[in-house]
């Protein structure tokens, strides 16, 4: 068993989600693959079925907006990636990269229905990682509405650190709903604080 | 049959998701109950287990922030509501409430899992909706990113005119993350244009 297969049983091991041999058959299903830093995995205008799920790495996902990219979403380790041209149908609105190196198990509709056929656990795992999502989305929705740029910055140091360490400044601002001079400004004004 | 059954068999019809006899099976497990405008289904600071699916009428969920209701979301006709407080199984943040008379099928994990027991294609129809409602949130987040409140409101009036129309306007201003002073001269300026 190589590295990229380590990860995943530890991840599935660390949660509880499956049996250790329903955890090895679900291995022995994923399709693994390494991708180099800058990847383009998907582009505006491209229709893709592909899903990801991140095992080790950083991708972005970023619209272009007269000329300038906007930056929506990082997707770190162990978290899904179902781009919206899935579920919309359409082509897609906007560009997912690889902003480091990344080791992402790559799926599709069929190869989800095998894996449900042979591990009838899977479908539930599914949905009830699904909701868990949906969850963590409306909170960052709500975050917009009720709290201000502070706030919000404040609300991402509280949960997820090790991001703004990770990610460029500018990718950060955008991902936050403000310019990179607001966000600097924002940061200088809490460290004197 | 009374009519709130009806209301849920059209919808079931109308979107293929069951063959007659499972809707009917359906109809009979979902337990539907009607509200008065006003009744507060959830409060900031309650644990809750209850899940809804709006058959007739409009929810909104708001925060109290310093004194002042933050409307972040109106859940209307045929949209599934599961409040933030059960995925996070903490204590609600926000409250509840009904802006019109509802009727709502009211639901919770054990009526979900008798459900699924018995309809066995009712756990794939709720993977899908949740990961098609998933996509809306992504989007509705996305917009909040690269989108001035003058393009939200505008994509709002494509994709939702009637919400616009149903709701007061300083819960909809807030609702698209701004003041109601703002969304007052917003329209004033489009209406010239």
């Amino acid at each position: 068993m190589d590295a990229s297969n380590d990860l995943l049983l530890a991840y599935l091991q660390q949660n509880n989600l499956f049996s250790e041999m329903d955890a090895q058959q679900l291995i022995a299903l994923a399709p693994i693959q390494h991708f180099k830093k800058g990847t383009i995995l998907l582009k505006e205008g491209q229709r893709s079925k592909a899903e990801y799920f991140v095992l080790k790495g950083c991708l972005r996902a970023y619209y272009m907006v007269d000329g300038e990219e906007k930056t929506t979403e990082f997707y770190s380790e162990f978290e899904p990636v179902s781009p919206i041209c899935i579920a919309k149908n359409e082509p897609s609105d906007y560009y997912l990269t690889c902003l480091e190196d990344a080791i992402l198990i790559v799926s599709d509709a069929s190869i989800q229905q095998d894996a449900f056929e042979q591990l009838p656990n899977l479908k539930n795992i599914c949905l009830q990682m699904t909701e868990q999502i949906l969850a963590q989305k409306q909170i960052a929705l709500n975050n917009f509405k009720i709290n201000s740029p502070e706030q919000r910055y404040l609300n991402l140091l509280d949960s997820n650190p090790a991001l703004i360490q990770r990610v460029p400044q500018y990718q950060l601002a955008s991902y936050l709903g403000i310019t990179p001079q607001s966000l600097s400004r924002l940061r200088n004004r809490l460290i004197k604080k």
